[in-house]
């Protein structure tokens, strides 16, 4: 039934970790898998030089201002070693483009997890030197982390500010503006950690989205991240209303002119017949058609 | 008045261009202006190795097989003349952002054009050697057209097929799903061109969006584009409906869990209690109400 998980987890814990997933919370295994016994025998995960050495893309290099996605350079393989070195982590993005095996295995999960297919999944790969680590943040998606070499600590803490955020945020930065208008209350200063999480090699972390969490490597570390941004219901219902929309000439007509009277007026009436037309059709929309309609319709999957 | 026009065309041009551009019709005006006059004695339009010279970003070659953007590589200023020597047009992406005057002189056409503060504007030049030229095309964007350097002719025709298309395609390529989902009836083979207009030093041609056009340069080409990409009536209302969705957490949340049928089942029925939520609120919009918002609420400018 579970076609990937079943190499990464013992039964019992598959059913633990998919009621943590449905429920957006925390969850840790601390051993090893068949999955996982697989990989640590590629060499390209042996060591950050090694998957240096096999990795053909550009690398994120977070730089040590902000220890954080949020102040990221591109750099080549070449120059990575010379950062990390300094102490800079490294992200390696969209692993499963470069590496079919992956790619059918993140498919397998995708699958288990019962994602939309309007959902972005993606592997990522994080070399950390030892002492380094990320500074508390926040993302959007959902991840499955994967401990590969090296010890590393993982702070958790549930988000009190905000309940399925749709952006990313690090602690101390200017907020996005969208997110600032939906948050329930200001972020705060500082988040006080009740539990840390010690992956050491083999162990499993599910981190929940809108969790913050930080991180610290005890040694150089390389981690594997199975990512998904998935989809909202807002998401869901935009793509749904646009491919409807879309349909007439009149909604697909460019809004221009309105810095003059006449025309403005005349652009504003247009619109106002529009959205008459949608408040009526609206009334005849099914739930079901529409997720059956991102679901199922023929057309190109967006999951890749 | 016009803020921009006025050092563009002569009075009684500018209300002709404005009528074309109101109605998406074509404009051409050979004459010369303010405006080009100041260009003309810039040493960077001077030449195409002139401008490649004043070029500090990434140029795109237009690659022999489509002789269109469909078919584009991206290069360096240094790399770029041996393309252009083999016939290749080169396109440089948005000069107003390395250059404060033309910025400025673009967000005075945007208000004289009264575009919404969701268009995408922008600048490009186009270096055509002689000989060369686009394929057939349409854009969803419009595009008003300031021959620099040199003699070049477009060839226009309204398009049949579709009315305000919202993306671009090339003749004789396969076409986009979404766009293939409204298209009244089937791209044609070939377009059967009523009317040649030949621009020389000065002229100015206005390019209706979804009309289809190639060109062919007479001389070594240079000319400048001011393009905008003007938001439609969808996405005026998918701005202001994302805006005021994702102000509740339900709708914000995630779509996970489709592959279990108890999880499937609770999340449509989740899904059928927001739709219907909208189907009642949505009765209370007001287009005004949503334009304002576009146009006139705080945050951040989606115009650059």
């Amino acid at each position: 039934m579970f076609h990937f998980l079943s190499r990464l987890l013992p039964k019992e814990e598959i059913n633990k970790l998919m009621k943590s997933v449905m429920s957006n919370e925390v969850y840790s295994y601390n051993g090893t898998s068949e999955y996982f016994n697989e990989l640590k025998n590629l060499p390209k995960f042996s060591s950050v030089t090694n998957f240096l050495d096999h990795w053909t893309g550009e690398v994120d290099v977070h730089l040590l201002d902000l220890k954080d996605e949020a102040s990221t350079k591109k750099v080549s393989t070449h120059e990575a070693m010379s950062y990390y070195d300094q102490g800079m982590g490294l992200l390696f993005n969209d692993l499963n483009l470069f590496d079919e095996k992956m790619q059918d295995d993140l498919n397998r999960l995708c699958g288990d997890f019962g994602v939309s297919r309007a959902t972005m999944s993606r592997n990522l790969v994080y070399a950390t030197p030892k002492g380094g680590g990320t500074a508390t943040h926040f993302d959007q998606n959902i991840n499955l982390v994967l401990q590969l070499k090296g010890r590393k600590s993982w702070w958790l803490k549930e988000n009190e500010c905000v309940r399925n955020p749709l952006t990313r945020h690090t602690l101390g930065t200017i907020s996005d503006p969208e997110l600032s208008s939906y948050i329930d209350s200001p972020f705060p200063d500082s988040i006080k950690y009740d539990e840390e999480y010690e992956l050491s090699e083999g162990s499993l972390l599910f981190v929940p989205k809108g969790h913050w969490h930080k991180t610290h490597a005890h040694d150089d570390s390389l981690a594997l991240n199975f990512t998904f941004s998935l989809p909202s219901w807002v998401d869901i219902l935009s793509m749904a209303l646009r491919a409807r929309l879309i349909q007439s000439e009149y909604w697909r007509d460019s809004v221009i002119g309105l810095n003059s009277e006449t025309s403005a007026k005349e652009k504003l009436s247009l619109f106002e017949t529009l959205l008459d037309s949608l408040k009526s059709d609206i009334q005849s929309w099914d739930a079901g058609e529409i997720l059956s309609f991102i679901e199922f319709s023929e057309g190109e999957e967006s999951n890749e």
